[in-house]
C-alpha cells in the first residue's frame, strides 16, 4: 500500500481538547474558536459534546455553541453523543453528524463509563435507529487500542472485532484511539493491520495521543498502511484525565507540518492554523503543546 | 531492508546539548553527569568539545572533564575537534575517538565557521594523519542535510558527496544532521537513500533535531532503510543557536521509549536514563524537553 496523496484531518480541539482543559472557556469564545478553525481549511471539526454537563462541565453549553457556530458548506461538525438523550439534544441543536464511543478495554469501560464494553455497544446500537431516521452520520471511537492504564496491552483482535461491530451497526468511520499515548510505530501498525483484516483503510482513522512523543511516528507508520484520516487537536489541547502525566492529542500544527513536508494534500493553511493556535492558547493563558507553534510563533532571534 | 534488531545510540547531551545551553555548568557537575550517563547502558557518549573556549565557553573545561571522567571498558567517548590544535589538546587529555564536522550548506559554513565547505574538508583532511598515527577513530558530522536557515533546501546529492568524501578520508561513521529540524519522513528517507548509493547503512548515523516535532518520525522512516545508529540528547538538551526557536536534539528518553516499544535492543535502561534526565534538568533548573521524562517523572495523579 502506498502513502496516500491526500489526508483528512479531524480537528478535535474544541471537544477532546477543551473537555480535558482545567479551565472552562466562555461560550462566545468557544464559538469564535470554532469559527476561526473553520476558516483554516479544516473540513471536519468536532465541535462539542452532548455528554451530561455534570460529567463534562467544560462543554455544558454544547447546544448554545452548536447552534451559534457558522456552518459553511463543505465542513462537517461532528458532536460527541453518549446515548439517546444526548442524540435528542444534538438533533434539537441541529447536528447532522455525531460521534459515539466505546473502548477496547473492559476495565477502562467500567472505570470511565460504569458499564461493560458489551453494554456500551448495546447503548450505541440503541442510538442508531434514531440517528438513521434523521439522516445523521455516525462516527465511532474506540479508546485504549494500544494500551489501557489499568490492563496494560490490549489484544489487537479485540479492537478489530469492536471496529467491525461498529461498522456493521452503521458507523461510517472508526477512529482507533491510543488514549494514553503508549503506542509505538510497529504496535500501531500491527493494531491497524488487525483492523484492516475486517475493514478497508478508507473507513479507519488514527487517533494518537502524544503522551510519550510517539504520535507522529505512529501516524507515519500507519500512513504506510494507507490510512488517510487522522484526529488531532490544535495546540495539542486536552489529554486524558484518567492517565498520569498525559499530554493531549497530537497537535494539528505538527501533523500538518509533517504532511506538507511529505507533499500530502490536507487543504489546510498552516499559517492560518498557527494564528488560531495562538488565539486559543492566549485565551487559556498557556503555551501550545506543539513544537511547530513553539518554533514558528516564537519571536525571531 | 528490514528494521534493525539492534540500535546504537550516540548520546550527545554533554557536548551538543550543553554547548547550546545558556547556563554554564561547573566542571564537577559535568563529570558527574557523564559518569551517570555511562551507568545507563549507553555505549557511546560524546563527552565534550575541543573547539576554542572563546567560541564555546560552555565547554571551556574540555581537558579537565575528559581526564576526570570514568572510562569503563566498552564505552566510547568521542570528543569534537575542529582542527589540529584541537586534536592535540584532545590527545593530551587521552581521547581515543574524535568527531569532526562540516556542513552540506555553503552559506551555513561561511556564517558558522568562516570558511567554505571545501576549506572545512581541507581542514579535516589535515587532521587525519595525526589522528591515524595515534590510532584515533574519527567520526564525521554533516550539518544542514535537510535544510539550512539561509539557503532552505539542500540537494541530497551534495550531502551524499560530502559523506563519501568523509568516508574516503577515513571517518568510520558519518552522522547526517538535520540541524534545524525541518526534515519530514520522506525527505529524511530520500536524503539517506542518496547517501546509501555511496555508503553502506552500517557507516551512516541519523542526527535529527526536534524543532518541529518530526525527529522520531524521521528516525522511524530511516530505520526502515536499515540505519541503526542515531544521535540523541538526554532531556533534549541543547539546540542550534543559529536557528530561530530551535529545540535541541531528539530526546534520548523518547528515542529509547520508541525503540523498546519496537522490541529493538539498545542495551539502555530507561529508568536509569530517566534518573539522569532528572539529575541534569534539576541542575539546569528547567524541565526536560522529553515527553517521556515529562510523563514518567511526573508525580502520579
Amino acid at each position: 500500500m502506498s502513502i496516500p496523496s491526500q489526508v483528512n484531518i479531524v480537528e478535535v480541539g474544541p471537544r477532546d481538547g477543551l473537555q480535558n482543559e482545567a479551565q472552562i472557556l466562555n461560550t462566545a469564545l468557544k464559538i469564535d474558536f470554532i469559527n476561526r478553525l473553520a476558516a483554516t481549511g479544516l473540513k471536519t471539526i468536532e465541535a462539542t459534546s452532548f455528554v451530561a454537563a455534570n460529567w463534562i462541565p467544560q462543554l455544558a453549553d454544547a447546544s448554545e455553541v452548536f447552534k451559534a457556530i457558522d456552518k459553511p458548506s463543505g465542513i462537517t461538525f461532528p458532536v460527541l453523543v453518549p446515548n439517546e438523550q444526548g442524540l435528542e439534544k444534538a438533533l434539537a441543536a441541529g447536528a447532522t453528524t455525531i460521534a459515539v464511543f466505546t473502548t477496547a478495554s473492559e476495565t477502562f469501560s467500567q472505570k470511565n463509563t460504569n458499564c461493560s464494553v458489551a453494554e456500551s455497544m448495546a447503548r450505541i446500537k440503541k442510538i442508531m435507529p434514531l440517528a438513521h431516521q434523521n439522516n445523521i452520520a455516525v462516527r465511532g471511537y474506540i479508546s485504549c487500542t494500544l494500551g489501557c492504564p489499568y490492563e496494560g496491552e490490549i489484544a489487537y483482535a479485540k479492537t478489530a472485532n469492536i471496529a467491525e461491530q461498529l461498522y456493521d451497526l452503521g458507523c461510517y468511520q472508526i477512529s482507533l484511539g491510543d488514549t494514553i499515548g503508549v503506542g509505538t510505530p510497529l504496535k500501531a501498525k500491527r493494531m491497524i493491520e488487525a483492523v484492516l483484516e475486517k475493514l478497508s483503510p478508507g473507513v479507519v482513522a488514527g487517533h494518537f495521543h502524544d503522551t510519550y512523543g510517539q504520535a507522529l511516528a505512529n501516524i507515519y507508520a500507519t500512513l504506510e498502511l494507507g490510512i488517510s484520516t487522522f484526529d488531532s487537536s490544535i495546540a495539542g489541547l486536552g489529554g486524558c484525565p484518567y492517565a498520569t502525566g498525559a499530554a493531549g492529542n497530537v497537535a494539528t500544527e505538527d501533523l500538518v507540518y509533517m504532511l506538507q513536508g511529505m507533499q500530502i494534500n490536507t487543504g489546510i493553511d498552516l499559517n492560518a492554523l498557527l494564528a488560531v493556535s495562538k488565539f486559543i492558547t492566549d485565551a487559556l493563558g498557556r503555551n501550545p503543546i506543539s513544537k511547530v507553534a513553539q518554533a514558528l510563533n516564537a519571536p525571531a532571534l
